[in-house]
C-alpha cells in the first residue's frame, strides 16, 4: 500500500468516529489528507489527529470534492442526505449507520465474510454492518464454509456504548446515584428518541432500537435481515432478542446453530484456530471463556463455550464476545477501506 | 389452614434464609413454634424474627425432635448430613440444595406445576429446583398444557444474588473500585470454590456453578434435567446457557420454545393471563416488558416479548424475570409448605 488517500471523517467526536480515529492511526492507513466534518452545531471546534489539530468543518456536499473515502458514522439522516453527495464527488462512502444496509444496490461488508461483493459498488456507497451482526457471522462463516449452516438462534447481552457516548455516561452516573442510595435517573436508554427510558444499572433491558410490528425490535431485524444479506443466505433460519446489559463495551452473544453436515466440538475448535480475526478461547479447564471487560479495546473477535447440543448432534452452542466499537464498527470500516486499495478498488 | 406448625429454619442468616423468614411472616405462615439452626460457627448469635429475638442454636440431628417442617438453605453438604437426620425424626424437610434434586425418591416441586408429586415423600424430603428453573418452567408450563411443549433453549441473564450475600457485596465493592480508577478484585464470582476468579461489575461471566466433563456447566445441566424431572418429560428437548450479569436480584431468560400444536401470540397472551403465579408484562406500544430491577422483591414471574419465530409457526421466543431470591427459592420453599398443609399431608 503505497497510494496514500484524501480521508474525510463525518461524525469524528461520537463514540465510533473516535475509534475509527484511532485505528487509522494505529494501523497506519495510508492518508495524504484527512479532513473531519460535523454538524453546525460543532463546526469550529479543535479536534486532536496523530498529534496534529484539526479544525472540524461543517460537512457539505461541498466538503467531500477531492475526497477518496469518506467515513460516515454521524446517524442515518446525516448518511442519507450527505453519502450520495460523497459519492457523486468520486468518494467512496463507508457508512456505519444503518441507513444503506438494506439497500440492494449497496454492499454489506464484513471484509472476512463477503470481501467479493466490493467488486461492485453501484452507488459508490458501501455500508458497514450492525455491530452485534458483524461479530456473529465473522465468528460463524469459517464453520459454515466448512459444515454449512442451516439456522442460528442468538441472544445478546449488549453494552451500552452501542448507545454513544451518552448511554456510557448515564450507566456511570445510575450507578453513582445508586451507590449513593438516590433516585435512579433514566434519560438514554433504551432509544433516547423513545417514549420511555428505563436505567440500566442493576438492570438488563430487553429492547434495544424502537419495535417492529412483528414484535422483534429493529435491532433483531437487522441483525436478521443482515446476517441473510452478508451470507447470502436468503433461505437460512435466523431469529434474535437483543439485550442491553451494564457493560461499557464489548457485545456478547449466546448463539445456538445447526450446521448441515455432523461435526464436532474439537473441528470446530480446529477451523476457528485457523480463521481470520477469530481468537478462540475455551479451555474449561481453565475456566477459560471470553468475556466483555477482556475484550474492550481488542480487535479480535473471542470464541469460546463451544457445547454439543445434548439433542441434536448437528446442534451447538457458542458464546461469542468483541468490541463493539471495534470491530462491530471502527474497525471493521477501515477494514473495508484497506480491503479496496488491496484490491486495487480505492 | 388452623393447624400450626413448629418450624425449623436451617441457613437463616444467608441471602435465601433471610428471604425465608420475611415470607413466613408475610404470608401469615401458621407457626407453633420456630427454631433458627445453623453451624457451630453461627450458633449463639441472635437473629430477629417477626419482632421477637432468637438465639441461633447449632444444628444437630436432636435439634429437629418434635420439627414437623425444616426448611434447609445451607449448601448442599448441611442438606447431605442433616436432611435425612430432621426426616428420621419425623419432620418434613423443604431443601432448597441441589443435593437431592435429582433423587428419584425425591419430589421436586413447582406447585403451580406438578403440586401432585407432593402425594408421596418416600424420604421425608422435598427438593426445591434451581431459582433459574422454577421460573421457567412456572411460565412454560400453563403454555405446555394447553399446547404441548417440544423444545426449550435459554439463554439466561442471572443475578448475582443467586451466588448469595458475598456476591452482592462484591459486586457493591467493585463499582466503587471501578468508579475510583482503581484495581478491581475479584475473589467470589463465577464460583467462590473454583480456581479463577473474575470481576462481574461492568462485565458478564458465561460461567455459573462448576464445569461438568460435558462442557456444559453444573448449573446448565440443572436446567435442563430439572426441568425434564418436574414436567415429568424425559424425552424434552431442553439446551441451556447460564450467564451471570452485573444485576443484584431478578433472574432474566430469554427462551425459545416449540410447541406440538400451532397457535397464536395472542393465544399464549390468554393462557399466561390466566396463569397463576404469572404476570403478563406485553405491550411493545407502551415498551413493556419485564426487566429485573422491577421484579425485585415481587412474588410473580413475569413474561413478556413473546415473538412468533420468523421460520416456524410453532417456534416461540419468550423473555421471563423473577426475583431468583423469592420464586426462584424462599417463596417456592413456603408454597410448598403452604400446598402441603392445603392438601393435609402436612
Amino acid at each position: 500500500m503505497t497510494k496514500k488517500l484524501n480521508v474525510a471523517v463525518v461524525g469524528a467526536t461520537g463514540a465510533v468516529g473516535s475509534k475509527m480515529m484511532e485505528k487509522l492511526v494505529e494501523r497506519n492507513f495510508p492518508i495524504e489528507t484527512i479532513k473531519f466534518l460535523a454538524s453546525a452545531r460543532s463546526a469550529g471546534k479543535t479536534i486532536e489527529f496523530n498529534g496534529t489539530q484539526y479544525k472540524i468543518e461543517e460537512a457539505t456536499p461541498e466538503s467531500f470534492e477531492g475526497v477518496d473515502v469518506a467515513l460516515f458514522s454521524a446517524g442515518g439522516s446525516v448518511s442519507e442526505v450527505l453519502a450520495p453527495e460523497a459519492a457523486k464527488r468520486g468518494a467512496i462512502v463507508i457508512d456505519n449507520t444503518s441507513h444503506f444496509r438494506m439497500d440492494p444496490e449497496v454492499p454489506l461488508v464484513v471484509p472476512e465474510v463477503n470481501r467479493h461483493v466490493l467488486k461492485t459498488i453501484p452507488k459508490g456507497i458501501i455500508a458497514n454492518p450492525n455491530c452485534s451482526t458483524i461479530q456473529m457471522v465473522a465468528a460463524l462463516q469459517p464453520i459454515r464454509e466448512k459444515f454449512g449452516l442451516t439456522k442460528i438462534i442468538v441472544s445478546t447481552y449488549q453494552a451500552v456504548s452501542g448507545s454513544g457516548i451518552a448511554a456510557i455516561e448515564e450507566l456511570r452516573e445510575q450507578s453513582a446515584q445508586w451507590e449513593a442510595g438516590k433516585n435512579v435517573e433514566a434519560n438514554v436508554l433504551p432509544v433516547k428518541s423513545d417514549v420511555k427510558h428505563y436505567p440500566i444499572a442493576r438492570n438488563v433491558i430487553p429492547q434495544i432500537d424502537k419495535f417492529t410490528d412483528n414484535g422483534f425490535t429493529y435491532e433483531e431485524m437487522k441483525m436478521i435481515n443482515e446476517t441473510k444479506k452478508i451470507m447470502e443466505a436468503p433461505g437460512m433460519k435466523v431469529a434474535a432478542t437483543c439485550v442491553r446489559v451494564p457493560v461499557v463495551s464489548g457485545h456478547s452473544e449466546s448463539v445456538y446453530i445447526e450446521v448441515e453436515q455432523e461435526t464436532t466440538v474439537q473441528e470446530i475448535f480446529e477451523v476457528l484456530k485457523a480463521a481470520p480475526g477469530i481468537t478462540l478461547q475455551d479451555d474449561i479447564t481453565q475456566q477459560l471463556y471470553p468475556m466483555p471487560i477482556f475484550a474492550e479495546n481488542e480487535e479480535a473477535t473471542f470464541v469460546g463455550r463451544i457445547r454439543q447440543d445434548l439433542d441434536n448432534k448437528k446442534g451447538f452452542h457458542l458464546w461469542i464476545v468483541s468490541d463493539n466499537l471495534l470491530k462491530g464498527a471502527a474497525l471493521n470500516s477501515i477494514q473495508i477501506a484497506e480491503a479496496l486499495l488491496e484490491d486495487n478498488i480505492l
